[in-house]
């Protein structure tokens, strides 16, 4: 280790100090070492990296040191959630569970026949799929709070990818085998990203970007709702702002008075219904109520008028019975094969953020916490099993939890309530829908869709940060322009971006010391902070990466000659040491080692010493393996700032 | 700004302070207070985050505080740098330039005709892109040892990215129009890049990444070169191993000895050579001459042989004079048009990654600076220019630069020397070229791309960084097995990954404070440090993102999960507060912030106190804008950890 072995010392796992003491002059003040961390082997630091990348929450640590009953009853509990409250189930939790069930079917019933329009699956799907991933996801899922069912962005999103390229009047059967086949591959790549352990991909779809994203879907649904509301027989299939509009305003001799008058009522006593709950949240029944009631009325109210206005669409006849078998019905070859896998996964990671994020924020409210990839374990077979069982892509709805929480859901008992009602309906009820009309739908969705728009929440992104707003409005209008998938794609794109610029611009600082204390701040925040004459010291606040090497030393490289040229205009004691405070260096690269020994070398011509402060463990590591620490000899590296600083102006006292 | 307004104050830019103090108890111990970085408009960073991003180097601080006659020549100087040095030029560096160029001129005259050979263009390009390239460069470009013209990389990638599509044999007029529109579009998108200040898009090449490209392109090329080596008249345009393999071993019966044996020999000459010069760098000259002798040598020959043996390859007839105009021969239409651009950004890409990073390891041999964005556009220009006069793409090479620095070049001017003697050439010379046999440039190109193979610098990358060794590795397959452009953008695919994966699952650290010290390191790497009982003290070592936010989350969760299990099995002293030490958090989105603020409601109902230790400048702003600052009230926020631990310590004994 040469010269610089009285710094650097190995404390390995044997709880055992390797000391090569060759200090030559003792320095005056206490001065720390500068440690390198324990040594272990690259196979174990690989382990170490990669549980932290697979397994940062330990999931296994509920098992250590128990009997292997208490294991396999663990890891039974782990699978089915459900055993873990189901001892303790009774019938106050019942009660509840029954009243919340019931709440969310009056809700679901309406909602799952008009996301299922948004998808363009026929009604019955949507209530198909509110009767078995109900089912499924009470059995698997962690959450207690989550109702389960079709959602507005999945629906929409299916319909808009499927629609492109085949169209459902045309070829019904090929779309469902689609819808089916993309649900499937939703599912399967849900259960992988949980069983692989990957979840953290979904967290690439910053809040900001669905902000942005959900709010330009809502404006094109929104639009296209205008189709069942004017009665437009002849639409657009395209889920893009320029031809929805073309569509709504071509076609204004289709504009029908009677759906308009009534469409436009029906939207008014939701949107009101709406706003009253949200005013007061006890008044959740008022909209979640809201629904089922304008179905039943308007429903009523066409069949009365059945032989006076003629044009009003209406959703005819629907078959009885529960969910018939879809197997059968995916679609492994043939050119449309990858149309469906691109739209299974696009869904998927969109249902699967979804449900993860209405998952965890009604386990914070009560304080238990979710299992992220157990979640999309859930969700993805869920949505599998649900693709055999003629069911689309479903995940935990907001509304639906909203109102299943509001409503005093204990467990997810509520879920199998819920099902249970859909099954009556299926059953029975089926007739009833005959007369339904569209604008109902079509008003039930706008009301959906409108809530999605959170211009709060973007206005708070541009309060606190910029670029995140940025992000934000550019999914908006990659949407709204252009198309579902590329939005999206500029949206991570823009936030991956963001995360590079970071990289690439990192921050300098030159920090000062505060009067009386070993404190070391920022110039330009800290007044009170004083340079120490003859130093100049630097913060660099980000890793030293390839992607910035160069950059930091061009600009380290200005800070010393402007500082050089302030002291010339100052009349100041002339620069003779820079102190880079590493502290926030928390990466190197071997370019960032490069660049600290180039930039010492350069300085050493300049007669302008290099001293570093605070490496931080890894970087302390590829320092030395890199053997640059050698060249630093014996006053270049120190635990602190304010160490550096006593030791090297002691030295200069020593040597004037 | 509520309760917590004592420890938050404003510094703004008239240096006043806003001082509210509402201190309720006094601490003890002086404590500092939090500041907000000085406040400015959006208007104002934003143009001080662009000045970053784009003048990192602030190009026009030499034109301050200057007269216009001043300014006007420090213009022109910097358009044109040899207006620097000229007025001071004289005898002795010219005698030191005119040694240099024709050292230069003797090695690029056999590399430009070999180069050009192995961009699949005839020989004669090769000379003409020695001539009109390094004049236009010694006009505009600022360093001082750069020795331009055709280098390999580049050109193999143009003829593997041409030839793929183009065959030079079919249709040669097609081929060379490609061959100039790509140099032109390397050029523009060059020039481009300087002009906009756009450079750091070359960082995203990392060295990793180069070793590993260039290596997996020069193992390539020496197996192209065995058709010259062996004589094999057939071969694969293709760039890939399997082919090229292929080809090698299929034409067995093309094999020609006399071809084998004279090759071997030549090469095994010039490795010598090489290997002498790299062992004694005083005998550059040796390495530097072998190329002209062993085309002089073989040619010699060849033409005393030219009745013996018949199926020697040779280069034939070249055209006698200067470059003709080829500017009438770009190609701005048709079907070819995208594949001329992506050849020239791809070979415009990494022919300036290597003319730069050429120029700053030769600049900083002799301590002065190359203005990379300088460079770009000089390099860009000479393209242009070149892309008009018969010439593909140049850029600065190592190893005419490294000759040219040993030879003691002192100024631009050997560039001239050498354009001249590639003129003298041009004029008289070409005839000597007749007999001069393939093999002898196949062992030239063979010698030059062995010395890409880094095989040292891909060890250090194992040594230092396995991550870095990963992207070298990943360059270096993607090369050999898929394709260049391919390869290239897996390599830069990898080294974006390692960024996110260092943001996505950023290092946490438990710290415990140094005895004596008010300095807290980590405990796992500083065996005195203490824990401090009744806290937790957990450094985050990463900005806290959208990528990030959920893992930190559950990890900080974890941490305190085993602390107090810790704490259980040692029965000390319950925990009651954790500290977040946010020195090496740089930046924070929307969701770092959601994070934290949950986070802190999370320990809250676990009655534990979370509390924040110098957020840097950035953070604090955004933590102060979001208005959850106001939620940590006056004790949750301080300047240092250790100011955290001694206030909230006085405070438990003052109220037990």
């Amino acid at each position: 280790m040469g010269v610089n072995s009285n710094r650097v010392e190995h404390f390995d796992s044997h709880q055992t100090i390797i000391k090569i003491q060759t200090e030559l002059s003792m320095p005056p003040m206490e001065i720390h070492k500068v440690r390198l961390p324990p040594e272990t082997t690259t196979f174990n630091k690989l382990k170490n990296r990669l549980t932290e990348i697979f397994f940062p929450d330990d999931p296994l640590y509920r098992f250590k040191n128990q009997t292997w009953f208490m294991k396999l009853l663990l890891g039974l509990q782990y699978l089915f959630p459900i055993f873990q409250w189901a001892p303790e189930y009774n019938l106050r939790l019942l009660r509840s569970d029954v009243i919340s069930g019931l709440t969310i079917a009056s809700l679901a019933i309406p909602q799952g026949i008009s996301y299922a329009k948004l998808a363009n699956l026929p009604p019955i799907v949507g209530l198909y799929s509110s009767f078995v991933p109900p089912l499924i996801y009470s059995l698997l899922g962690s959450s207690r709070h989550l109702g389960v069912g079709p959602v507005s962005i999945a629906s929409l999103v299916m319909g808009s990818m499927l629609s492109e390229t085949v169209s459902y009047n045309e070829d019904p059967i090929l779309y469902l085998q689609l819808a089916f086949t993309a649900t499937f591959f939703a599912g399967l790549f849900q259960a992988s990203l949980g069983i692989l352990r990957l979840g953290f991909v979904i967290d690439f779809l910053s809040k900001a970007t669905l902000v942005g994203f959900t709010a330009g879907a809502a404006v094109i649904v929104s639009l296209q709702q205008l189709k069942g509301l004017l009665g437009i027989a002849h639409f657009t299939s395209k889920m893009q702002i320029v031809s929805v509009l073309i569509s709504v305003f071509k076609q204004r001799e289709e504009w029908l008075w009677q759906t308009m008058l009534m469409g436009f009522c029906f939207l008014a006593f939701l949107l009101t219904t709406r706003h009253i709950s949200m005013r007061k949240p006890k008044l959740f029944w008022v909209s979640a109520a809201a629904p089922l009631t304008s179905v039943v009325l308007s429903t009523l109210l066409v069949f009365l008028l059945r032989h006076k206005a003629h044009g009003i669409a209406v959703i005819g006849h629907l078959p009885k019975g529960v969910n018939p078998p879809s197997a059968n019905m995916l679609y492994f070859n043939g050119r449309y094969l990858a149309l469906a896998i691109k739209t299974g996964i696009v869904t998927g990671i969109l249902s699967l953020t979804e449900g993860i994020a209405v998952g965890r924020t009604f386990a914070a409210l009560k304080n238990y916490q979710v299992d992220g990839n157990k979640e999309m374990m859930a969700i993805g077979l869920m949505n599998i099993a649900g693709s055999c069982s003629s069911c689309y892509v479903t995940t935990g709805s907001f509304s639906r939890s909203a109102v299943n929480y509001n409503a005093g859901a204990q467990t997810t008992v509520s879920n199998i309530i819920l099902a249970s009602a859909v099954l009556v309906t299926l059953l029975f009820l089926m007739p009833l829908f005959y007369y339904t009309p569209n604008f109902i739908l079509a008003a039930i969705i706008l009301t959906a869709v409108i809530g999605l728009i959170d211009y709060q929440a973007a206005y708070k992104l541009w309060k606190v940060d910029k670029l995140d707003f940025l992000a934000c409005l550019c999914s908006f209008f990659g949407v709204l322009f252009i198309s579902v998938p590329l939005g999206l794609a500029i949206a991570v794109g823009v936030s991956v971006f963001k995360i590079l610029l970071h990289v690439t611009r990192p921050n300098t600082l030159v920090l000062g010391n505060l009067p009386g204390t070993q404190i070391y701040q920022s110039l330009n925040r800290y007044r009170e902070a004083l340079r120490v004459p003859s130093f100049l010291i630097l913060a660099v606040e980000s890793p030293i990466y390839f992607a910035n090497s160069t950059y930091l030393q061009e600009r380290i490289l200005r800070w010393i000659r402007e500082e050089e040229e302030r002291i010339k205009a100052n009349n100041e004691s002339t620069l003779k040491c820079i102190i880079l405070d590493m502290t926030a260096v928390t990466a190197m690269d071997t370019s960032g080692i490069d660049t600290i020994s180039e930039l010492r070398k350069m300085l050493e011509k300049r007669s302008l010493q290099l001293v570093l402060a605070n490496p931080v463990g890894s970087v302390m590591e590829k320092l030395h393996q890199s053997k640059i620490l050698d060249s630093f000899g014996l006053r270049g590296l120190y635990l602190t700032v304010g160490e550096a600083v006593a030791d090297i102006s002691s030295l200069w006292k020593a040597q004037p």
